[in-house]
């Protein structure tokens, strides 16, 4: 999953810069556990409220619209983190105070309680992305299939349903968990990874919990809900004048008609504005930028070859025609950045682990009287972290029982939903996955960057192609490709949850309970989510709709690539692939080459990837979310960093909300009643002269 | 002119609170005058600089446009004294600093000159408005008239034409300059009449010339640009969608399509929005009230009589049917409220003359010595102002022998122009003229409040009746009605300005020099503009226009209804025109009877009468500007206050300028490219149909 990438690239920058101011603010406060020291962390068993729950669950629904949302639209996904913990804050603050109120309250609001919430609705809401509804699940289906060409009269596909696909979730999502509890205490105490966002949600709730805190807390809480009340009724108002194609806000002419027809518009969303406002300025810049290379120049003139390069008389949305060049060259430059980035996060974390080994190997040999001198002394903070994280332990047989007994299931269920995928490849991948987990975990420690859908992409080619193209390999690769994201991307969430909860003194038997209860929550409520926006929005995934699912197409054609080869391409796509892979690999060297810090102005090849096949208007209000940020940064930089990710929370979870009324109006058939139409003047006295007879 | 009384009914409302304020802090400041004692006050002459006049003809082509727009949109007219004070400051600051630069500054700016540039481009563009481009004028146009039932086949109109009108502007126009000259003293000194207008402008020009108040002005100035440039870029932007009748968001149907025929939606109209914000709350809700009792109720209610009340046939513009109750109980609305208060300003005129004269003949009789002692002593501002108002005097014979020269030239011209109009019925209007000029300017001075337009209305009657429906009499008598405004008008404009340059210490004779000037240019300048909008846009004057100019209508009914009876009215017309004649009255009644405080929420039947005719959308838009500003005095009342005003005029002025580009690409034939479309889904699915087909 390409989002999946983009993903935790975005959440790596963002949260890593977070992360360093927090470095600091603790540095210069010497110690924040002698701050908590009069309170008492409650036991692990009273951290697992019903409350928490019950926040959790319908933060869960929220966030699932939301996400989904964003996976069918453009496949962008900012992180959601600060949103979540806010909102969990905000709901179990008003529930403590209203029973309070009521003289009822057994237990005050913890900083343990919140990371429970944290964790469930992380884990829940990471469903919606791992489950692939935007990429390898939704690919299988016939209408994305139909939409490329095929040799063959019968090809294979496989149609979303409800059962399957929570069946099929239940028995892979757990994996990852069993598959990494065991190293905890090697990655978080021995190693000390970073971890950056799991480090920056941590200090964020810490900070929540400090007098202040409540205070900076209350005042962003109060942004946050009055720009999802604005966001909310914005989405409303837009809806009215959506009745029939091409009406409303979405699609709106900014910058005229002939902009229009090559994507340059702005969508007066502001789901993506808030986007903008939460992506660093370079990830926007990127996108806009992918955006004038492709729709701008490279489209139109592959165009004027239309009869030569491809046929003139081929339908729009076929790949062997302009649609082709598109996807491919998209797909192209996504796997040169998957790969660069694979060989870069894995040489790190094979040198990482080599030097960790060593320190771990001279500890063990130089006896605790000399390692305190040679070595800083634990802090009071780290000794009375480490005390509690070492308190509540998971035992081993547990945890290896669990990953192998799941894995049975797993294996003589997995082949009865895609018959596809014979049992062999099933116990392929298990024997394989815990390494690539550990990998995967490992590398987000150092580096935030969850590699999820490259480990997902490398099963689509190697199943694919041992399975074959007779045998049904587009399917079996895309199944793999669901069982292996799903084990990876959950160990590395397992991992950054487990530091967030070193952090805030959470044990690490909630933290794992709480990421079951939360992965169990997401099984169901992702399907139920994705089966609304499926049977809501009849046109789902077609290129003309409101829900493109731009990264299903992608998904398929990866896996047929995989398969079929090179042959369906249509003529010189090959080699503008090969140019766009390379020079996305170049632009990474280039990128890295030059420093964190002389880099600023080299775009992100994956960033430039995404408008290739959706065209640049949510580049656009990605932008303007960029430049209302720039303004508010110049006119008072510490009001803007302290409230603009609420605000951006604020838009972004306001017209997500909007999704889920929506969808039930257009379940229900209620149709809006206006359309706002934009026509050119010629075909404007045309329809009032029609209108007119 | 119906605008007229409401332009001053609004200014006398809003100036008068910024009075009393003012009034306030001069209290407390003790001596305005002493801070300025270092200054020198320039000699009459050198208050007239090149550079004044230079800026007060760039501003007053800027009023211009702004006044006729909002002339020919509604006719509510806000006052716009506190941007031309801003801007002419504006402007004269920016100049002095660049040749101060230059070294070649021989005269450094001082308030004096900031009240000659005041005083010139507020009689140009009261010309704008007392030239009846909006009202009597238009209204003799063939344009106009046609929309009227007319027994005979042959009927009067005239239509504009350039020079005419310009002729016709400048024979009427200076006479009420010289008509009230001399009694200049008594108003001022004597009486010490307050004109709220008049002295808070004064004051907002003294505090530009402190210190603190250029830093103020300084501020204010950048938050009217910024305003001005948003709301030109707004007007801009809006242009590209607006090819075709029903297109672009003046159109947009905001409360949805059903609304939207009846008038109610918001138009994103940055002028009308500014206009609210100057308007006090209860001008607005009137406003709206009146749009809903009419639109909402009373319409909808009489179309259900269609074919019993009036013949089913009849075309929609016809006065004869549904658009004659609106137009007619608009009419009976207004002249309800304009009886009442011309009834009430001129009793409150006479009791004041009476007071006054007593007072005077009192003071007269006592000594100096024993005045001083029994009457409070003069101030030491009264003192100096006295003494610099006194200095220059304007000779008696000049007045009166100017106003007896231009009265014999407009004798002989006008019936050259208008030969319905006598030379006898003009002969009667200058020998009450200078009686009613006098009564106009004293009232003003005592509530503020112009009845310009009601003296004009007085003409069309008494001069409509005499001439006779065989005569021409509905020519003539909008003509009598445009002789008699612009005397009245500049009357009472010419003494505001006298009190303005009392109290900032510049000399009448400068002022009046001003105003002359300012006369002159408006008496070009407007035809114009007029003229540049009727060109521009062909449908003006019609009802389904944006610019549908509706008191040229009314202006048109009410001498047709002075020549010709009530004998066009449909039916049960007058039986309503009655009733909401007399509750014009009853509220008025009403309002004065509970006093200021207690009634607050009795609206004003003159701004309930406006939207009878044009529906609610401009109600919306100035109930959205009142909401702003209620929300900015509760967040920050200092700086609403200090700030509302300019952001204000900054909409309104920037919208107003976008009217000059505009109307000059209509008049190249410059159209705009798209057309923003409004349809119902029935009606959108078949125009998808025609177009597909």
């Amino acid at each position: 999953m390409e989002n999946g990438n983009e993903k935790n690239n975005v959440e790596g920058i963002v949260e890593s810069e977070e992360t360093k101011e927090h470095v600091r603010k603790e540095d210069e406060e010497l110690s924040v556990e002698r701050i908590f020291d009069s309170k008492e962390v409650p036991s692990w068993r009273k951290q697992l409220t019903i409350r928490a729950f019950a926040v959790s669950l319908l933060l869960s629904v929220l966030f699932c619209f939301i996400v989904m949302k964003l996976n069918l639209t453009t496949g962008i996904l900012p992180s959601l983190n600060v949103s979540a913990g806010l909102l969990g804050f905000f709901f179990i603050k008003t529930w403590t105070k209203v029973i309070e109120k009521s003289g009822i309250l057994r237990q005050p609001f913890t900083r343990q309680e919140n990371t429970v919430i944290q964790t469930c609705v992380v884990a829940s809401s990471g469903i919606a992305f791992s489950g692939g509804f935007g990429s390898y699940l939704f690919g299988m289906s016939e209408r994305v299939a139909r939409q490329s060409e095929h040799s063959r009269d019968v090809f294979d596909y496989k149609n979303p349903s409800l059962g399957w696909m929570i069946g099929f979730l239940f028995v892979v999502s757990f994996l990852g968990l069993f598959s990494v509890v065991p190293l905890r205490k090697i990655m978080i105490i021995d190693f000390k990874l970073t971890y950056p966002s799991g480090t920056a949600t941590a200090h964020l709730i810490n900070s929540f919990h400090t007098p202040e805190g409540v205070k900076l807390a209350k005042k962003q809480i109060r942004a946050l809900g009055k720009f999802f009340s604005f966001s909310f009724l914005w989405g409303f108002f837009q809806w009215f004048f959506t009745a029939g194609d091409d009406c409303g806000f979405a699609s709106f002419p900014t910058f005229g008609l002939e902009a229009y027809k090559h994507m340059f518009f702005f969508d007066f969303s502001a789901t993506y504005v808030g986007v903008g406002m939460l992506c660093p300025h370079i990830v926007n810049v990127s996108v806009l930028l992918g955006g004038i290379i492709s729709w701008g120049i490279m489209w139109p003139l592959i165009e004027t070859r239309r009869g030569d390069w491809y046929p003139a008389d081929i339908s729009e949305s076929s790949l062997q025609g302009l649609q082709g060049y598109k996807v491919f060259i998209g797909i192209a430059m996504i796997l040169g950045d998957g790969l660069y980035n694979f060989s870069k996060v894995i040489s790190r974390t094979i040198a990482g682990l080599s030097v960790k080994f060593h320190e771990r190997r001279i500890n063990k040999q130089i006896p605790v009287a000399e390692r305190s001198s040679s070595f800083k002394t634990l802090s009071y903070d780290d000794e009375r972290r480490t005390q509690l994280f070492l308190k509540d332990q998971i035992p081993t047989w547990f945890a290896i029982g669990g990953y192998i007994g799941i894995a049975a299931i797993s294996t003589a269920t997995l082949p009865h939903i895609f018959h596809q995928l014979k049992w062999y490849y099933i116990i392929v991948i298990y024997i394989f996955a815990p390494a690539l987990a550990f990998c995967n975990a490992f590398g987000c420690g150092l580096t935030d960057w969850s590699l999820a859908s490259t480990y997902g992409k490398l099963a689509i080619f190697t199943i694919g192609a041992w399975a074959g193209s007779s045998q049904g390999g587009i399917l079996a690769g895309l199944a793999a490709c669901g069982v292996m994201m799903n084990i990876v991307s959950t160990a590395s969430d397992l991992m950054q949850d487990f530091k967030t909860g070193y952090l805030t003194l959470a044990s690490p038997r909630s933290m794992f309970v709480s990421q079951v209860i939360g992965t169990a929550m997401g099984c169901v409520i992702s399907p139920c989510v994705f089966w609304i926006f499926y049977k809501a929005f009849p046109d789902l995934g077609l290129p003309t709709s409101a829900y493109p699912a731009p990264f299903a197409t992608v998904y398929y054609n990866m896996a047929k690539l995989g398969v079929e080869g090179f042959s369906a391409l249509p003529k010189d796509c090959l080699q503008l692939c090969y140019a766009f892979f390379a020079a996305a690999i170049l632009i990474n060297v280039i990128r890295d080459g030059l420093g964190k810090k002389r880099s600023w102005f080299v775009p992100l090849p994956m960033a430039m990837a995404i408008p290739f096949y959706l065209g640049s208007y949510f580049a656009i209000d990605m932008c303007l979310g960029s430049l209302i940020l720039y303004v508010w940064q110049k006119m008072n930089k510490a009001k803007a960093d302290a409230f603009a990710p609420a605000v951006a929370s604020g838009l972004i979870c306001g017209d997500g909300m909007w999704t889920l009324p929506s969808s039930v109006l257009a379940l229900a058939g209620v149709e809006p009643p206006i359309c706002m139409k934009f026509v050119s003047r010629g075909t404007n006295s045309r329809i009032d002269e029609f209108l007119g007879s």
